[in-house]
């Protein structure tokens, strides 16, 4: 279990999620809990039904659209239930009776996670695994296996626990890539014409728990299955805008914020790619500048920036520095329960101040203990 | 599409949902999104895996139980994807395989819902139907026709559309009784332990939308099926107290504070119906006090403490009351896009000055208007 210091500043919060929103969203969702600017009323008691909400899903959808440069042929939609209800959704509108395998690629803790729901729906093939490097990298090209009948190839983009990004697109052109970008999304410009389906949570890059994003091409559903329950179904929800049932209405104003947040001051996402970058790269120079005392965990050409992973060189020793940055007011920093170690998530809320004080944290704590 | 006046104050909402909340639930979530007193950080940065939202799941579990006074053979688990999602979840747990119907009683728009969805899954039988009187009116006990041998039987508490409530408990003890209470769920004490499930999405009396409240007997889930998606699956849940996979922090805290604020300020359930009794009486005293220039929807037996539907004499002049209500700033008074008319929403968190003042402004429109 996690330990949580007071910082209500929330500016060293470098936790894998829910992370943290930039300071100026959250000072708006406060503002919007008493009134919404414009509209005079809590965001708690405003109407799903009303012609404001319809517009607020009518930007939110338009400013995904933009921000990842896509055509109308993307439907976007925000849904409960997290990637976790993606996991199921996707084979049970692409795979349902069909004969060939839906290959996966197994690169880390949430990419085995659609596996056994996957497999409750039909054939699944797992193109490539990473399991027996313990997670450690990510596989070349020439690793996979792909098969050109494959209903749809599924990925992870950024593997949040492990620490690993793919920092090109993978997979072949003529079969549907299906990609879980949870940790990255939104984070840096990408070729994203290049994937049939995106879906995301909120609660990395750009808002609270409890909704998710998907992002679908049209094409990818015409011989979706018609018997599905409603609410798991993508057609449905397309039809109905995000509004088949009562929609998690706080949370979509809140993503909506940030992607107003993201074109508006940030300046798009070339602008917090840099940002990104730059952050990731002051904290990897750490670690690589430790003389082995904060080894990363991921190879080098597969290291994410929005996840940094790693270690010191005992158990001990990680229990120490993880009391030493909750008492310095960094939170989030433990790594995730299935392997340990520390981890610093470095999504788009976070900025780089906190990075460099993390860094100047980390080098005192070497100094005293190496 | 219902449009919003501007009233900073959300002392005016009777939006049919999302609801309005307590004044000071507003308040402390205002503060929450800066900094959760006692934690120091913003409520939508904080872990899921923490301490801290751990013993807020198990506290909130409790008051639950507490208010429904509940002994700890209910399971309480807050899960997404509204009352829908339940829609789909009871007949996949309790009606997949079997042969005898599962009863239900269609006493208005939402009972109707679950139909489709209940259909998709096993055999279904229509108990009683009120489709032929157009919903106004709820059935007698000996309008039942209930099968022993039925799987379960579900019916709708409050229909909030049409504005009826059951002030009894229908259905046989030998039968699983399965209760969607989303729209009067914690606004009066009741006989809960009749029932083996109860559930509740909490955007109309206990918090905002995105999250839902479930409260199910251990028993119920003996024979339930081992191969749904872990999500869809309650045993999952129950095993995880609500945290399978990231859960909608947000939501479950601000449920949390409307619990405190029933338990410490309001007093109880008992105390909350006094309020919610006195609210109702007032208006619907106004309504048969207006000479039939009002009329209530609902049959006087079977008449709503949470939802009050009426008419006025003519569609042009419930357009303009509703318009001029707009006017004096209160919201949220336009019925269900189904039926029309007028439907005032009384739930927990409105208290009896906003439904004097709307009393007061109904007497002066009729005044000016019959």
């Amino acid at each position: 279990m996690k330990q949580i210091p007071s910082n209500p500043l929330n500016d060293l919060n470098f936790s894998g999620g829910p992370g943290v929103l930039p300071k100026i969203v959250l000072q708006q969702v406060q503002e919007s809990i008493q009134a919404v600017p414009g509209v005079g009323l809590s965001i708690l008691g405003i109407s799903h039904r009303s012609d404001w909400f319809a517009a607020v899903v009518a930007e939110l959808e338009n400013n995904i659209r933009q921000l990842l440069q896509l055509p109308p042929s993307y439907h976007v939609l925000f849904l409960q239930g997290g990637a976790t209800q993606q996991f199921s959704m996707v084979p049970m509108t692409l795979l349902a009776g069909k004969t060939a395998a839906a290959q996966y690629l197994h690169t880390g803790y949430w990419s085995g996670k659609p596996l056994p729901e996957a497999r409750r729906v039909g054939p699944v093939d797992v193109a490539w695994s990473g399991a027996a490097c313990g997670f450690r990298r990510l596989p070349s090209d020439d690793e996979l296996h792909l098969d050109p009948q494959a209903p749809y190839l599924h990925y992870v983009s950024n593997e949040t626990v492990e620490g690993l990004q793919f920092h090109r697109v993978v997979g072949r052109d003529d079969v549907p890539r299906v990609c879980d970008m949870s940790s990255d999304f939104l984070s840096a410009p990408g070729d994203y014409e290049r994937f049939s389906m995106i879906y995301a949570h909120a609660q990395k890059n750009v808002g609270p728990a409890g909704v998710t994003v998907v992002v679908v091409k049209d094409a990818l559903l015409k011989d979706a299955p018609e018997d599905l329950p409603g609410f798991l179904d993508y057609r449905a929800q397309i039809q109905a805008h995000s509004i088949f049932n009562t929609p998690p209405v706080f949370a979509i104003y809140v993503v909506l914020l940030v992607t107003r947040w993201l074109l508006n001051e940030v300046g798009g996402l070339a602008a917090m790619d840099a940002l990104n970058t730059q952050k990731a790269k002051a904290l990897y120079q750490a670690l690589d500048d430790s003389d082995g005392f904060y080894p990363a965990r991921a190879a080098l050409q597969d290291r994410s920036k929005m996840n940094v992973a790693f270690n010191l060189p005992t158990p001990e020793l990680e229990s120490a520095f993880l009391a030493a940055a909750l008492d310095a007011g960094f939170s989030g920093l433990g790594g995730h329960r299935s392997v340990g170690g520390i981890r610093a998530s470095l999504y788009n809320g976070l900025g780089l101040g906190a990075v460099e004080k993390l860094v100047g944290f980390m080098e005192d704590f070497r100094k005293r203990y190496r």
